[in-house]
């Protein structure tokens, strides 16, 4: 293990000091690459998906890890989309002097070496590489055992395109038959790595925080909740509660609670209950909310579980600040919403629920790199350091000051 | 430990949410306070410092420990400072539209429960405080024993100031009596803890590095080098190399190697050598510099070596691309210098050196908050997350995106 990521570890500074016209055509190559080979992928992938089904891994697992002709165009237009970001390293963020007359500017660098484990989803890989290329920065990937053929078709490809470039193939390093042992021993590169991006259930997320030295930017749990003000607009209200639960409810931005003021609860929850219901949504509610559904009540655990599924928690709350009160207490600083036409209630809310995207007459479920403009993304940071909530390009890179002066000592 | 930290972390939205003027108006009282009552702090401090000389601990301790009218001066000044700084929470920081028609808002937010753990400087103390109070943090604070009466005789009248402003006295916890064993406890409370400093030597970083679930951003060690390349300015280098290491040898920021140009090392060198002995600094000399210098012989752990001493350690390089290599193998990332008149070299070691801060014709001992205008410091990071260098206001907020649209659904 020590010496891949040393091998990793010495290609830094030919990353980092990449032209952005070498890494906008590097990235334009692995692109038309990707497109040529595509049948190399599908057969790779269908090794994965034939092995998933034997293994009868869950369904939404099987669906994640499916490569098909239309999956490999949407990785293919995402490469392309970030080599035509703008270029993200060598920004001059700020600048200013001082009263001893330096002239400083900060500029933003690439963050050096950055190692991402991720489960399922093989098209995070081809996602992962071009980011970090673009951003100038040194990838270790560990991937899934369940999508490894596929992954490994994506990285060879991107291997060749390198080798094309006449550029290191240790700048993209893919770690195969990395187990737990091994992952403990990884994060504790500290010396060699400089960011890690575990991506994945709470037991990775949980694992790499315990035994990482590495600084770690965890994309953990989302457990959204909306809440429905008194002065909602009704329908508006019910089409967001339907699509911040039922678009997808597989993803970390999907609801999980839903909140309603006491003042709204009788005419609005009959009508959200119907379209939840019709959508195959199973509710459970509070004591007060029995009063008014004819529904299974909701434990304690129900308002602290993040269903990724076709359940929702449904609470009454009393007002705006029970509804932050409750959001605070009980989420995971992911994605929260409120409906509201009231002012006051909308600001307050928006101020003080301690999460990363806080929405007003919106659904959760826009909490994607892709849907904020940032091309693609490496995760959703439930960090409060360094980055939070959708991580694009930028989120990759840091910034180091840059000082002149005309000989002046501090003396 | 659990309920005193659970007892910090329930402040947080009330810290969170004090507005500005309520804010300045209590760091304008704890200034004040610490001015009337100065007496108790100097008294509490004799007693530190007596002990610090019967444990005979050293000189460089004991200087860092002392406080007297001139440090409470410098105290309350910070304090006050930090007062007028912009407000650092609130501040929109981007803002666009999407395709999708939401309009998103990243804001400046209070980063929630900061620890800061520091050894003698009682300074730190009221600095962290007030750094934290103004950007809207609950702190909490773990002192060195050393320093143990100084602090808790500071952070009593900060107390007393909060009651007379009502607020919660638990909004500012020093830890008393915290061991190794109860810091170990502490660094696992990820759940009530947004992010950890730590501030001192290289036992304490390995130590919260390895046992923290909390994000760290560490106060590490500095390894400067100044490179004096083949077109500086002889005067210019000389001076900027005594700057460099003679001004304050103790600090972070002071140079511990000198990285010569072979080009210029006949000239320079016996300049330098004379003036820095007449400073009583020690030479430590590579093969070639022996050649030129009558000085002792540097061994490879010299070049790996933060002294914070009197001590310098000398290399002749070939050339810039030689210096950048050096510094990015055996530097700390922390502050690196060139001296040149030439363009292209000046540059390249400007965009090459993976240093906080890279100075061009300038004494590496800039780096500081109060000199980068920063008000006063919480530490200077030698992290690349978050936060690089000196660490001011801003650096103790992350953000939140606020997200509005007239009722946008992904669908």
């Amino acid at each position: 293990m020590i010496s891949t990521i040393k091998k990793a570890y010495v290609t830094k500074s030919i990353v980092a000091n990449l032209s952005a016209k070498a890494k906008n055509s590097l990235l334009q190559d692995i692109a038309t690459n990707i497109d040529k080979h595509r049948q190399q992928i599908i057969k790779a992938n269908n090794i994965d998906t034939q092995t998933a089904k034997s293994l009868e891994l869950s369904v939404s697992v099987q669906k994640r890890l499916l490569l098909d002709e239309k999956t490999i165009d949407s990785m293919t237009k995402a490469i392309r989309d970030i080599g035509k970001q703008p270029e993200p390293v060598g920004k001059i963020l700020d600048g200013w002097k001082t009263a001893s007359d330096l002239n400083i500017q900060k500029v933003s660098t690439p963050i050096g070496v950055i190692a991402v484990i991720y489960e399922s989803r093989p098209n995070v890989t081809s996602d992962v590489v071009a980011l970090s290329i673009k951003s100038g920065n040194v990838i270790i990937l560990k991937g899934g055992k369940e999508a490894n053929h596929s992954n490994k078709a994506i990285v060879r490809i991107i291997h060749d395109t390198l080798i094309q470039h006449k550029l290191p193939v240790d700048m993209v390093t893919f770690l195969d038959n990395c187990d737990r042992s091994s992952t403990k021993e990884l994060l504790g590169f500290d010396r060699y790595i400089d960011m890690v991006v575990p991506r994945g259930g709470s037991g990775l997320i949980q694992f790499v925080t315990t035994n990482s030295t590495i600084p770690v930017v965890k994309h953990d749990r989302g457990l959204c909740h909306t809440y429905i003000h008194s002065s909602a607009n009704i329908d508006m209200a019910v089409d967001i509660s339907i699509d911040a639960k039922c678009r997808r409810v597989e993803i970390c931005g999907a609801m999980e609670s839903l909140l309603v003021d006491e003042g709204i609860a009788e005419i609005f929850l009959p009508k959200v209950k119907k379209e939840l219901e019709s959508r195959q949504i199973t509710l459970r509610g509070c004591e007060k909310t029995l009063q008014i559904l004819d529904i299974d009540k909701a434990t304690t655990e129900d308002f602290d579980t993040e269903y990724l599924d076709n359940i929702l928690s449904i609470k009454i709350v009393q007002n705006t600040a029970e509804a932050i009160e409750h959001i605070n207490t009980h989420g995971s600083q992911h994605s929260d919403a409120i409906v509201a036409t009231h002012f006051d209630s909308a600001t307050k809310f928006l101020d003080e629920v301690d999460s990363a995207c806080v929405y007003l007459n919106s659904s959760t479920q826009f909490t994607d790199g892709g849907e904020f403009g940032f091309g693609a993304e490496i995760g959703i940071s439930t960090n409060k350091l360094h980055s939070r909530g959708p991580m694009g390009l930028n989120d990759l890179t840091t910034y180091k000051y840059k000082i002149t002066s005309h000989g002046a000592t501090r003396g």
